[in-house]
């Protein structure tokens, strides 16, 4: 639809033309990954669950103490203004919030000041959207097929080096992990933490099923609490499905009946292997009950959300 | 001496102007952090110790799986070109390379591909150079005063997560630690790994002394090898003088009779307090006697590679 140089993105006030999309190499954002970022999705041209992404965001800020001095309402404007100029309602967007640069003269210490945060600077905020198909009820999935999931050496940033809830554009981590996986070709990497309890993917949110209830990492570890982790706890809540925030092994991952991953743009992709080892309930394509329930679920509720319901 | 506006940067093969001195919104560099660099000085238009630090990034770049293409020679000639574009000889030049803007198509799947390294794109390097003072034999300090020392609450990011010989732009953990302090003013943060024991400063090496030896965090912690600390502790067994690498908890550095930090910028810098505490062999601005002679010694190191020695 939309090519890559015809995309229109909203940077510091102003929708601009691919080619002007950018920032100065002097940005804290380039340098230091000193930027905050939310991802959400919009269906039919409504942002869905924008007032969860927009908590995660002003969150995020609030770790790195940058201070946009836009209300939710600004921010989600500037979203909706790059969606119009996009020609685009079905869509992944991404809200970035850079510290931006240093004060003409402010990093004249040069190494003094180079990764302090104190130095006065004019926070930057960057909209990116990019098409996606079609959600809510009877829609193709946004990803090929089933992921395959990996286990990887490298561990999950822990909280106290930096809080997994503050989504920052430093992610050296998730890249590091997913470069494990040129060996295997798996889709997303499985990430563990210090003591070698999961934590999710490299960018998604992790749930598997023992035929019981749902299990998914506690937010007691370096667990990211994205929006879409909590869309499907409601989910199952609401259907009464008990759901158990713990602590786990890879191997309660790879032996139980049923994995899922989530996130924002994916919604739920069921998992089809993890390790290599074909997930139990998965077999030729057909995602396993739960998964194939909630799934259900959760495209009701974007439907029901973001294009008024028509089809549910 | 030359303004903000008027630098010149090096930008993907070319010398360009401050305001075209950008990178593009969707390069990987500015949303994940995903770029090396490296931080050296240059003192009379010669870049001090370059193969050093020409080591240091290749390493990086391997630990990130990015292939410039360029040789150390032509990344030096970049830098050699952008210090004269500015008319400095005496400055800190920062290299980095970015794994660059995914190629066009590439991302269309969106999420799918959002921290994922193995997509094809366009590495770019980018220099930059500051202006600082001469170095060497009689130079005054590119610091105002001996550092105050800080120790935080953030801790270093663990090997496993991102391992410590990767510089990449992804510095959300120096940033924090930075962060914190805001309540006290000091220079610098301590920072300790997570069994406890201190692996440096958020942009420094740091060393202290008993007044036996010379002491400083070893590398099998999560401790940054800079080309500075590799330098100093050079400079120190020259003289003889005994270096112990190890691990140590930072009241040992609180107890110390003299300690100092060394970067690229700073060469050495005396510590005045740790935790507000007053370092005993500091006093009245004057710092201890081995501060002192491995200052000296260094800047004659300075004085001999980089000026001729001609005042050494």
């Amino acid at each position: 639809m939309n090519d890559d140089a015809d995309r229109r993105y909203h940077v510091d006030g102003e929708v601009v033309p691919a080619g002007s999309a950018t920032i100065h190499v002097e940005d804290r954002g380039f340098r230091y990954g000193d930027a905050a970022r939310e991802t959400m999705r919009a269906y039919g041209g409504t942002v869905f669950r924008w007032d969860r992404h927009a908590d995660r965001l002003a969150r995020s800020c609030e770790a790195l103490s940058i201070d946009h001095g836009l209300s939710d309402a600004e921010l989600r404007d500037r979203i909706d203004e790059t969606l119009e100029a996009n020609g685009l309602s079905d869509a992944v967007c991404e809200v970035s919030v850079t510290r931006g640069r240093p004060a003409n003269g402010s990093d004249r210490d040069g190494a003094a000041d180079r990764f302090d945060p104190r130095v006065e600077s004019d926070p930057t905020v960057v909209v990116a959207v990019r098409p996606l198909p079609r959600g809510g009820v009877g829609s193709d999935p946004v990803f090929d097929a089933p992921a395959t999931l990996q286990t990887v050496k490298t561990r999950k940033t822990p909280d106290r080096a930096v809080p997994a809830d503050a989504t920052t554009h430093a992610r050296v981590n998730e890249v590091l992990a997913r470069l494990e996986l040129r060996v295997t070709g798996a889709d997303e990497a499985l990430l563990s933490d210090a003591d070698g309890d999961v934590v999710g993917g490299a960018d998604s949110s992790l749930f598997f099923t023992d035929g019981e209830g749902l299990q998914t990492p506690s937010l007691d570890g370096p667990v990211v609490p994205r929006a879409a982790r909590a869309e499907v706890i409601d989910v199952a809540e609401e259907e009464a499905i008990p759901v158990e925030e713990g602590s786990y092994a890879p191997s309660e991952v790879r032996e139980a009946d049923e994995v899922f991953l989530a996130n924002a743009t994916w919604g739920i992709r069921p998992v089809r292997t993890v390790d290599g080892i074909a997930v139990d309930g998965e077999g030729e394509g057909v995602s396993g009950p739960l998964t194939t329930l909630l799934s259900r679920l959760f495209d009701r509720r974007v439907e029901a959300a973001c294009y008024g319901g028509r089809r549910s």
